[in-house]
């Protein structure tokens, strides 16, 4: 015999499907759903549904948005001569936090893995390559990851924009604020050291 | 300026009403959502709302079901001699996973609570009364959590249940099995040897 109710079967194995959220953790979540009043759900459902409509991608930039551009690229103020390119949108929330980075973004939607049969064909840097051609960018900040595809990535970008005379940085690596030597990886040591600058 | 879009505010918003998600989680489950396909995100909408919409209470037990009675209930080959008291309809899941019960459940719908201002009229105690006047319930299992309000809640029933000449009986409580004697806490170690019986 089946221990749980169907409908709160098929919310849980929706649930489940989600990044983090495990099989106990979707059946208890479905639990405390049907338990909820009915408008409380009634708002999820369509939170969710209308959210995933209402958005799509920023037709310069690759962002998030609900318009045509996304906040940033319809923003008169920002810097058009500096472009940060990163993987995903949330890397540009990430770095709108900041608060500091007054230019444009550049949201590839992936990065390079051979692995995964992702190529550079299937990332938007034609689309940079263009932006790079009709737009006054003087400089191209290279924010993806610091894992192995995103400075794959970085390093297959820097090389096709170089020769096209733009400047070219990476944002730098090191020991996180805040954190304490004795728990970062070696890597991250050997890159704190390399990038050392005078005080 | 708002670092999100306004529709992953919102459903980030929603998911972090959600037990167990934090603001930081919910906005990694908003982006990821963003990023499905349509008829997936609406796959999970659909089965939130028209899942809730199904669930309702068995009108024997108080246990979830999407028809009059809940699947235990309407099993003609449970035994309806013995009546298990439990608080929540997910502790029926619970118990039902063991396999090894096969009379009927009571599902009080909370347990007594002066401080949040939960009372014997709150929860199903008029119902479980009605229950065995008129139903052949020999046997009344208590089977409320281990914790303050649970117990209470035992006792309570207990001493209304005893004087109708029906046998009265709660969970053992004891040190779980598989676990290390090492970890138990004081008073499951002193419910553990309060409870021990001969080899």
């Amino acid at each position: 015999m089946n221990q749980q109710v169907e409908p709160i079967q098929r919310i849980a194995l929706q649930l489940s499907r989600l990044p983090g959220i495990g099989q106990k953790s979707a059946l208890r979540l479905a639990y405390h759903i049907v338990s909820l009043p009915e408008d409380q759900v009634h708002d999820l459902a369509v939170a969710l549904w209308e959210g995933r409509k209402a958005v799509h991608f920023c037709a310069r930039c690759g962002n998030y948005t609900e318009g045509e551009l996304c906040s940033v690229c319809a923003d008169p103020e920002r810097r058009n001569d500096q472009l940060c390119v990163v993987r995903d949108p949330k890397d540009v929330a990430a770095l709108e936090r900041m608060r500091d980075y007054r230019g444009l973004y550049h949201v590839l939607g992936g990065t390079l893995s051979p692995m995964n049969g992702v190529g550079p064909e299937d990332i938007r840097i034609r689309e940079l390559l263009e932006r790079l051609s009709s737009e006054p960018i003087q400089e191209v900040i290279l924010a993806t990851n610091p894992d192995i595809e995103g400075e794959a990535t970085a390093t297959y970008i820097a090389r096709l924009v170089k020769p096209l005379g733009v400047r070219v940085t990476r944002i730098a690596h090191g020991v996180p604020v805040g954190s304490d030597l004795e728990y970062a990886d070696e890597v991250t040591l050997a890159k704190a050291l390399e990038g050392r600058r005078e005080v």
